[in-house]
């Protein structure tokens, strides 16, 4: 057997940034470079681009010869073939090859999946979820998503899209919220960064209750301004935190009943609002899940969290590529 | 390494009954026997009792010598500790050790776990699901149990008690049917055998609509009657197979946002119902399921579905032993 190189590459490919970081085996981001996804429309344009912007932080590192394999996190990835399918917020339309080819043109072998599942790899490889075998990824952002960890292996189920934790239905009533997905309900629909702001604006119109939130226009409202509104002391937004922390802490008691991890790890934006979010989420867990997983699983918020963890994500992939 | 021995012992551990069976790596049944498990208080009487049964039967079947493990389906089963933890339908409290107790009396490996769990390694091992590697048995009978497979293997969670999908939240709203594990809204508490007796109460109660089912004193209703008076064209009867059914499709949409499985495989009394509730659930499924997993995850009925197949499930627990 081959020696294991000593560094890996990472690409958090995202609808406006693609970004590219070398990472040792530690985790330390040792350079990093970034182009503009949209300035390619044509795939074949954004692989050159990326290799071209590549080069000079590869030689930096060591050369190519020290590289042991590269790790990409996309929307829409399939870890199975390598291919990114249909993402809506990429130009590239129909299925694309991307891991063969950055394979194929950095001489090196490829692995991809979707941001989530990256994300779990990272945690698991680097972060708080490191030497777990059973845990829950739960990213909090733009959308709801997850990465599940089931005997030390991200679950990729039979087509490589498993792990869509976000379309869970909560609300089944008719009154459950439109989601971006097409469906009524969804997890995502509450508990997105754009959920939350979407709660705290039916508030704001449904009741008279005052708020700090009242002197923005409502459609300016995103989920940061609710979290600093809540940091204040405001009901109002403190309500939205509580009504979105029960939700999580409701779906995590149904998610424990299939898989019984040892621990729920949050990442993303809204986890930035610390106890407002993770109090309510912990409270809701308790009191909802079966009796028999009462007080087995931790809930956790990412240490990866920052400006890298996307990158360090993809590349925890680089080193089993 | 040694050589496989040519079969394997499977007991199915009820309330009731304890029956214990000789299995080849066919999945033919070559000889079984059979104990009241009510008539042990005490769990070491009851194994002495079942190893002085077997022993006839293991002799008949070649000796000891040529059994290579046994497997024990059993509620409340761990899989990890090999222990029964407070079986609610069993005399022995506490935790029991009781793949150890057989262990160390017959001299042969000992593996334990849940009912749903064993049913699910029958399917992999003997029956529909046999070379699937991602797949979700759904158990329907008093309560609705669950075994899933991913990667090949049996999910158990941190703790060994993964996979309790009856235990999913189905109905948040105030309204959630009570749940014999005391919580609300839960999946078993409408798609069991129990479960559908009383939604055909509840709708006998609350309407004025003819049925078949108005004969019978409403507390005598089984699920049988619901699905005889239903293939009689009975329309109120009819109509909770869909309800159930329904229920079942929307649950299993959920599971698939969680492991993307190959198919479902449904097993249990309910199922006799035939196309009255497997066309409700194929319906709601493909209706509300994500997008992506559309046309993927076939829906299946167990064929080892009948008298042997729960001491199949725990035999196929013994090869693995």
């Amino acid at each position: 057997m081959d020696k294991i190189k000593p560094n890996v590459i990472g690409l958090d490919l995202g609808g406006t940034n693609a970004v590219f970081g070398i990472v040792d085996s530690r985790g330390n981001i040792i350079a990093t470079t970034a182009i503009k996804t949209q300035a390619y429309p044509k795939v074949e344009d954004f692989v050159e681009a990326g290799c071209a912007a590549l080069e000079p932080v590869i030689e930096m590192a060591g050369g190519i010869g020290s590289i042991q394999g590269m790790g990409i996190g996309a929307p829409n990835g399939c870890y199975y073939t390598g291919t990114i399918e249909d993402a809506a917020n990429l130009a590239w339309k129909g299925s694309v090859p991307l891991a063969k080819m950055f394979s194929e043109k950095l001489g090196i072998p490829v692995s991809l999946t979707n941001d989530a599942n990256a994300a779990a790899m990272g945690e698991m490889t680097y972060g708080v979820a490191k030497g777990m075998r059973n845990f829950i990824m739960i990213t909090l952002g733009t959308g709801v998503g997850s990465g599940i960890v089931i005997n030390g292996q991200v679950v990729y189920g039979c087509d490589g899209f498993a792990g869509e934790l976000g379309h869970v239905i909560m609300d089944r009533t008719p009154n459950g919220r439109i989601c971006g997905c097409g469906r009524k309900g969804c997890l995502e629909a509450y508990c997105s960064a754009t959920g939350v702001a979407r709660s705290a604006r039916e508030l704001l119109e449904t009741t008279n209750r005052p708020s700090l939130l009242r002197d923005m226009k409502p459609e300016d409202i995103t989920s940061l301004d609710v979290a600093i509104a809540a940091g204040k002391g405001d009901a109002l937004a403190k309500e939205v935190f509580d009504f979105t922390g029960k939700m999580l802490g409701e779906a995590c008691a149904d998610f424990a009943a299939f898989s019984s991890p040892e621990a729920f790890v949050f990442f993303g934006g809204l986890t930035k609002a610390g106890d407002l979010i993770m109090k309510p989420i912990e409270e809701a867990y308790n009191k909802t899940v079966l009796p028999i997983f009462k007080g087995k699983a931790k809930l956790l918020v990412s240490t990866l969290d920052g400006a890298g963890a996307a990158v360090l994500g993809a590349s925890a992939l680089g080193w089993e590529a």
